[in-house]
């Protein structure tokens, strides 16, 4: 998970929403990554999406029941379906999405049972300080904006972009 | 969806399932896509989200709201969630997915309203069209696999891999 941290922090400073992601077999890292949305311009680009493709080149193989994804925040819907597609053996996440997290927030996709493959979730790790990158950031971002408005009158409430 | 079609036959005859797809802006085809998935081993590689990505990349956004989408089949949860994230206008589908379909069959995650953005739906059109070419490419497949095994046994029961 401290890969997946440094990942979300690596986005923080390239100005993406900070979120990151690590694959992991056998003990060993196999890709790490982070969002890349506003850089790539790619509605696709979340850590997860990102981490799976990389992961898929590098081991030559679209089915991974023997890894395990770190990422810093629940996934999304996109990405949740995505790791069912890739058959992963099991997920660990730190903070909850409690806007579209797809696994236990606003939809429980895995849990359900509804899909041909499931992987095991430990949620909650390094919970706090998962969240902690992404208030810090949305702060900055407000307080951005707000300067840059010249103090008129209050920016809007910004949410998660994700 | 006459481009949708075309993608779905040059996945078959690519060895992928035939599931293929179009976005369209002001009545011009930006971009079109059929699954890679076996091709380039890659577990995100369907149809809809190789095009949003070609097509964000082709536009310089990924804010897609003057988009409407044509897929031979039913997005699956992974799909379904990358068009929200997009932010598309609408979505044309053919054939329904009984078994992975996430916007009517096994999930309706647009119509539930659980999300920040909903797109209109269109389910069947060229619906014939798109089952048959995915039936014909399952049935070829039992056939080829049955031979190979020198009709010892039958041929395991083959799903959709999507």
């Amino acid at each position: 998970m401290r890969f997946a941290l440094a990942e979300a922090k690596q986005a923080a400073a390239e100005g993406e929403t900070p979120i990151g992601a690590a694959l992991v077999i056998d003990n060993t890292v196999v890709a790490s990554a982070h969002n890349m949305r506003e850089t790539w311009q790619d509605p696709t680009a979340h850590a997860e999406c990102i981490l799976l493709r990389q992961a898929a080149v590098k081991l030559g193989r679209w089915r991974l029941p023997d890894a395990t994804i770190y990422v810093t925040m629940e996934p999304c819907l996109m990405c949740a379906g995505a790791l069912v597609l890739a058959r992963i053996g099991r997920l660990v996440y730190g903070c909850r999405d409690e806007r579209a997290g797809a696994l236990g927030s606003v939809y429980d996709v895995v849990r359900d049972g509804k899909l041909n493959h499931v992987y095991r979730i430990t949620p909650g790790v390094l919970e706090s300080e998962s969240r902690h990158l992404l208030q810090c950031f949305f702060e900055e971002l407000r307080t951005s904006r707000t300067a840059n408005r010249g103090m008129e009158k209050p920016g809007p409430k910004i949410h998660n972009p994700n």
